[in-house]
C-alpha cells in the first residue's frame, strides 16, 4: 500500500476538474461527496450501504467524537476506522465549526476555545494543537486546520478578525501536524488541509487564500460558507477564492450542499464536498430524485404505489412504494429514515459520478444545464 | 399454490410439539415466533432481514393499521403483504388488546368498543364484525377473533364477565368471517383463530377453552397473559388451558415473551408466539445472546472490542464490537437500534429453530435444561 498522499488532476472541462486523491487507504475519485458520519455512523445506514453507494471517503466530526466516545478511547480501541468499520479514507473536521454552533462557548482567545459539552455540560478546550492531536488519535487520513467560523452576516471587522486568527491557527495547526508526523502520532500519507475564511468579502477571501497558499498545504478548503449567506453569495465568494488556490491541490467546499450547490461549485473547480443533507433531509421525509426532490410527508403520495425511482441503483428506491414510505415517515418509523437516507446517499453519489463522467467527456456545461432543469433546489428540512 | 389451511403435527416430545402450518402463502414451521410488524414494519429492520432471520410469518396490529394508514386504504393499495413487502403469511390481532391499552376508551358494550385514536383523537368503533372486516381488508392469512382483554390482577367477577363477552364475540367473529368467505372478503386458506380468556383462573380458562373448542376453530390462542401476572402464574394458567385444546390444531400464546417464557411454553405444548421484545428491547439497548442478555448501555462494554457473538448467523452480531454498539446506544443513534433489533430477531428465530431441532430429536428436556442455564431472563426494558 502506498504511503503517500497525492492529488492527480486528470482532466479539466472549463474550470470543472476530474481527479483522484491517492491515500494509503484508497483512492478518492473527485469531484467527491463525503457522507457525514457525525459520531462514528452515517445516520440510519449500515457502513456497507455507504460503501456500496459509491462513497470513497466519509467525514467524522471531531467535536462530537471528542465528547463521545472520546478521542483517547477511540485511539485505545484501534482508531476510528476500526471502531466504525470503515476501511476507506476518513476526513475529520477540526471541531471549529461545531464547537461554535453546538457547544456553549466559554471563551475564545488567541490560544483556543474553551467550551461546555452540549451533552453533559462538561468543560473542554480546543486549540490548534489539541484539534490536531484529536484528529491524529482518531486516525484521520485528511485532517483540517483549527479555525474560527463565524455566523453570517457579520461586520467586516469581525470577519477580518476571525480570518486573521484562523490564519495564525493554520500556522500552528501545521506545526502541530508536522510534530505529530515526527512523533508518530500522524502517519505517512495523512494530510492536513487549510481552510480559507473571510465571509463573503472578496478581498478578505483572497488575502486568506494567498497567505495559506504561501504556507503550502496539500489541500485547501473553503470554509464558513452555507451559513446563511444564500446560494448566489456563496457562488460569488467561491469565484473569488478558488482562482487563488493552486491547480495541483484538491479544493474542498465545507458543509455544502444542495444538488444545485454541488453542480455550480464543481463548475467553478471544487473537488470535494460534505453535507448532512442527504441523511438529515431523509430522516425528515425528503427524497432526492432525478426528477427533483419529493416531500414524502405530502398527502399526494399516500396512495401512490409507484417507487421513488425504478431505474435507481438503490434497491430502496426501486422496491418500496411512495405510499409505503409516506406511511412510514408519517408514522415516525425507523424504516422510513433508513429507506430515505439510503436513497439520498446513493443519489448524491450518483450525482457526483455523473459529474465526473460529464467532465471526462468534456460536456459538463451541457450536462449541468440539462440536470439543473430536472433537479430543482430541495425544500428546506423542517 | 395450495388454497388450504392445515396443521400437521409431525412429532411430540413430552408435551412439546413439532409441526407445520400450511397456508397458501407458505409453510410456518412450529414452534414459531412471529416478529411484530406493528404498523406495517418490524421496527428498525428491512423486510429482507426479517425473512433471512428465519421468520416464516409476521404479525400486524389491526388497531395501529386501522388508524394509519387505514384498512380501506391498505386494501385499495393491494393489501398489507404488498404494502409492506412481505410475501409470507401474516397474522393480525383483532385490535382488542391494543384498543384497551392504547386507545382512549369511550364505551364497551355488547356491540363492541368505541374509542378515540391515540394519534389524533379521532373516534372509531371496533366490534367483532368490524375487526374481521378490517383483517380481511388487510388480507391477513391468520385472523383473530375480537376479544376483551383486561388487565390483571382483576376481580374474578370482572374476569368472568370479560371472558363470557369474549365467547359471544368469538361466535360473532366466526359468523362474520364465514360471511366474508362467502362474499369473497376472506380468501380460501385464510383462517380465524379463537382466543381463550379467563385471567389466571383455572376454572374460567377451562370453561373458555371448552366453549371455543365446541365452536371448532382452525386454531386457538391463549390471550390475556403476560399482562402483569408473572412467569409462574402464566405457566400455571397455560398448564390448565392447553390440555383442553385439541391436539390437531395450532396453539398460539399471544404477546409472549422472554426466552425463558418461550422455552417453558413450548414444553407445555404451545406452537406459536409473538412479542415486541426482540425489537423493543433492542431499541432500548438490550442484546439477547446464547450467554444471556446484555445491557449494552452498561459502562463495562465501553472498551470491549469483542463482538456480541462471533458464531451467530447474524452479521451484526459478528461484525460490530460491543464498544461500538455501546457508543451507538449511548448516543441514541439509529444504527444502534438497527443492529440490536437485527441481532435479537435472529436470536429469537434461532431459539425457535433450536427448539424444533431438539423436539425432532426427542431431547427437548435436556436441551431446555442446558439452554435455560445459559440464557437467563432479560432485564426489563426501561
Amino acid at each position: 500500500m502506498t504511503e503517500k498522499f497525492a492529488f492527480h488532476l486528470k482532466k479539466a472541462d472549463g474550470r470543472a476538474r476530474l481527479g483522484e486523491i491517492e491515500t494509503p487507504r484508497g483512492v478518492i475519485r473527485t469531484p467527491a461527496f463525503m457522507p457525514v458520519g457525525t459520531v462514528g455512523t452515517v445516520k440510519a445506514l449500515y457502513p456497507e450501504q455507504v460503501r456500496e453507494a459509491g462513497a470513497d471517503i466519509i467525514l467524522g466530526n471531531t467535536y462530537h467524537l471528542m465528547l463521545r466516545p472520546g478521542a483517547e478511547r477511540v485511539a485505545k480501541l484501534g482508531g476510528l476506522h476500526k471502531f466504525m468499520r470503515w476501511d476507506g479514507p476518513i476526513l475529520t473536521d477540526s471541531g471549529g465549526f461545531q464547537v461554535m454552533s453546538l457547544g456553549k462557548i466559554r471563551k475564545i482567545t488567541e490560544e483556543g476555545v474553551t467550551f461546555q459539552s452540549h451533552i453533559d455540560g462538561s468543560r473542554h478546550m480546543l486549540s490548534p494543537e489539541r484539534s490536531i492531536e484529536i484528529q491524529c488519535l482518531l486516525g484521520a487520513d485528511i485532517q483540517m486546520q483549527f479555525d474560527e467560523c463565524i455566523e453570517l452576516p457579520a461586520e467586516r471587522r469581525e470577519v477580518e478578525r476571525a480570518m486573521e486568527l484562523s490564519l495564525r491557527w493554520a500556522e500552528r495547526s501545521k506545526r502541530a501536524f508536522e510534530a505529530q508526523l515526527l512523533a508518530g502520532g500522524a502517519k505517512p500519507g495523512q494530510a492536513l488541509f487549510a481552510i480559507v475564511q473571510g465571509g463573503t468579502d472578496a478581498e478578505l477571501r483572497r488575502r486568506s487564500a494567498e497567505v495559506l497558499v504561501a504556507m503550502d498545504f496539500p489541500g485547501y478548503a473553503v470554509g464558513g460558507l452555507a451559513v446563511g449567506e444564500g446560494h448566489d453569495a456563496m457562488i460569488a465568494t467561491l469565484g473569488e477564492a478558488l482562482p487563488v488556490l493552486p491547480e495541483n491541490k484538491p479544493r474542498y467546499l465545507m458543509g455544502v450542499g444542495t444538488p444545485l450547490d454541488l453542480i455550480e461549485s464543481v463548475r467553478l473547480g471544487v473537488d470535494m464536498f460534505d453535507c448532512v443533507m442527504p441523511t438529515r433531509n431523509g430522516r425528515h421525509g425528503y427524497a432526492f430524485t432525478w426528477n427533483g426532490p419529493l416531500n414524502m410527508r405530502n398527502a399526494k403520495h399516500a396512495e401512490d404505489m409507484s417507487p421513488l425511482d425504478e431505474l435507481s441503483r438503490c434497491p430502496a428506491a426501486r422496491d418500496y412504494s411512495k405510499a409505503y414510505i409516506h406511511h412510514l415517515i408519517r408514522s415516525g418509523e425507523y424504516l422510513g429514515a433508513m429507506i430515505l437516507s439510503w436513497v439520498n446517499t446513493v443519489f448524491y453519489q450518483d450525482l457526483m459520478a455523473a459529474m465526473r463522467e460529464a467532465i471526462a467527456e468534456g460536456r459538463f456545461d451541457d450536462w449541468a444545464a440539462a440536470t439543473k432543469a430536472a433537479i430543482t433546489a430541495p425544500p428546506a428540512a423542517p
